[in-house]
């Protein structure tokens, strides 16, 4: 595919090959039925009608993408919705920017009522229909990019869309009514939600498995407990549900309070086999939670308020993606990420 | 056991049989491990403290009932919990009453904070480790029972308890906010529940798979949909799942619009297997919903803002336990009530 008009005026493009037949080819790390692979020879993506394209600098690894990786979603084309780039064209051309990952129509019922987020016709990077940030080019909606303020490092850009998923939990539910918070799960994502409710709920603590993992939060100040002491039962205000795993729910509502909200965060690929009868008898609100503000996630990287420092344990670059996301799963290892632009 | 000290001064229990060795005894539907059964011979409840007896005029069979009688919840004594009677003691002697159902310790870190239906000590009339109102008399706390004024006829007085866990969902979400809403379930408390949406909701419907029952609805006005033709999908603000079915919750999920609620009314005694990624992807709310506020629902029926004319449909003596709780599955039947004090 040629590149947009203006990509020769870019000159900070050495990573781009030059593939067989004069089509730009570029490094990129693809899921299809047959698993995932790494190419040094796939298609520069082609901006569709109101995309531009970034060069991706980083791309942090989600549990999202690992679930993926194992087929749940039926997902195939580039991975990757966790990153920090430079706009190659459009309005924010050659700044540093991180994207929103659902690509929406615009001009539907739910777009103009404020759900673009939920739009029937959308596309969601690196994760349904559309490819993502596991490469050194991606296409995207012109609508879903922020500018990355300078003093915002490219190591806290990359954490902005998982920062905005744990923000999203205060857009939902009216956290000053909480006085006591449990998070289960003690990986990355739950690390910026207990360093987010610290700042409102008096209360924190996280529950886990990983003795390693848990010992990130002491540092921080946030008490945890191992999964088999965690409790006491129907006391806590909100727990969040951050697991990944079908156990997380049934935990969950046996922590919570009567009238307590219960936020599930992560999606399962496994069904749930369980009794929701404690749901009407103790009256739990249970909310899903999914992507949240990008605006105010930058505005609390910018502000430090949430400390993000320790958060990126290991780097790796594309072509060792079969080591990156084996790092992943490992209870030593927080945020992998890639570092694409060197 | 003897009768509390006053009942000597009450005229009107014709029915109370004395039995041998001079003990009071009442006709009761009794729940134990080998099944349901009539007694004309059951011990008179004995007022613990701070509870009066009541004699009971009427009693509602209840969805919950029928599961009970099932194993649900493993219950054994009286059953029953719909009821309105006429207090024998305490400050409301000789007046006209309903009970709610939750009796609590008034004095719990629950209690104190208004969340009473809550106390982890509770025990709850006809449901657990409290003997219920299918009886000639029910022991019951003082604090639970509200009057029934003089222009609310019995029959819908008996219909306070359903009427107050439908006004329930007012009290937990704002339905000024609702567009439109689907109540899953044609049985009783759908009923109750859809006439009271019908106040405030401009669009409500009803998906059941009774033709005669939705007829009941049409006849009030309120739009039906066989289940088959439920939909569409992700098309409503508020869900009310009322079904008491494995299957109902499934539905809401497919039916509600993200960041939609679903309202769990209903408990299920067999555990749910689904997938609940909907819930994160769609950020849907589901809220467990039970007892709800009698001072309300005896407004309601004072100033007829809920039609429960027609809501009885079949009339049983104690005696004729088996025919009642059968004709309460039937499809033809709404609510059947046991006429007890004649």
């Amino acid at each position: 595919m040629l590149p947009p008009a203006n990509a020769g005026l870019y000159v900070r493009v050495a990573f781009v090959h030059t593939g067989p037949h004069g089509k730009l080819r570029v490094k990129a790390i693809v899921l299809n039925e047959e698993g995932v692979s790494y190419h040094d020879d796939w298609p520069e993506p082609v901006p569709q009608q109101g995309e531009v394209v970034v060069d991706v600098i980083q791309a942090g690894i989600c549990e999202t993408d690992l679930q993926l990786a194992r087929g749940y979603m039926g997902f195939s084309g580039v991975l990757g919705h966790e990153f920090v780039g430079v706009a190659r064209t459009g309005s924010m051309a050659e700044c540093r920017v991180v994207g929103e990952i659902n690509c929406n129509c615009g001009v539907c019922t739910r777009c103009r009522s404020g759900l673009g987020n939920h739009c029937p016709k959308r596309t969601v990077v690196g994760i349904d229909r559309h490819d993502g940030a596991f490469a050194e080019r991606l296409a995207i909606p012109e609508s879903c990019l922020h500018a990355v303020p300078d003093s915002v490092s490219d190591d806290q850009a990359v954490l902005t869309e998982p920062l905005a998923a744990a923000l999203q939990i205060g857009e939902q539910i009216d956290l000053t009514a909480v006085n006591n918070a449990v998070v289960l799960g003690d990986g990355r994502l739950s690390l910026l939600i207990a360093s987010m409710l610290v700042r409102s709920v008096s209360e924190v603590q996280v529950v886990g498995k990983h003795q390693e993992k848990l010992e990130r939060f002491e540092r921080r100040g946030i008490p945890t407990m191992r999964l088999e002491q965690a409790g006491p039962e129907k006391s806590f205000d909100l727990v969040v549900e951050v697991t990944g795993s079908p156990s997380g729910l049934p935990l969950a509502l046996s922590l919570v309070r009567p009238r307590g909200t219960v936020v599930m965060k992560t999606t399962v690929a496994a069904e749930h086999q369980m009794s929701l009868a404690a749901v009407v008898i103790d009256e739990i609100q249970i909310v899903g939670s999914r992507c949240g503000p990008f605006d105010r996630a930058i505005n609390a990287l910018l502000d430090h308020q949430v400390d993000v420092a320790d958060l990126i344990t290991h780097r790796y670059r594309l072509a060792d993606f079969k080591q990156a996301m084996q790092t992943a799963v490992e209870p030593n290892a927080l945020k992998v990420v890639f570092e694409i632009r060197s």
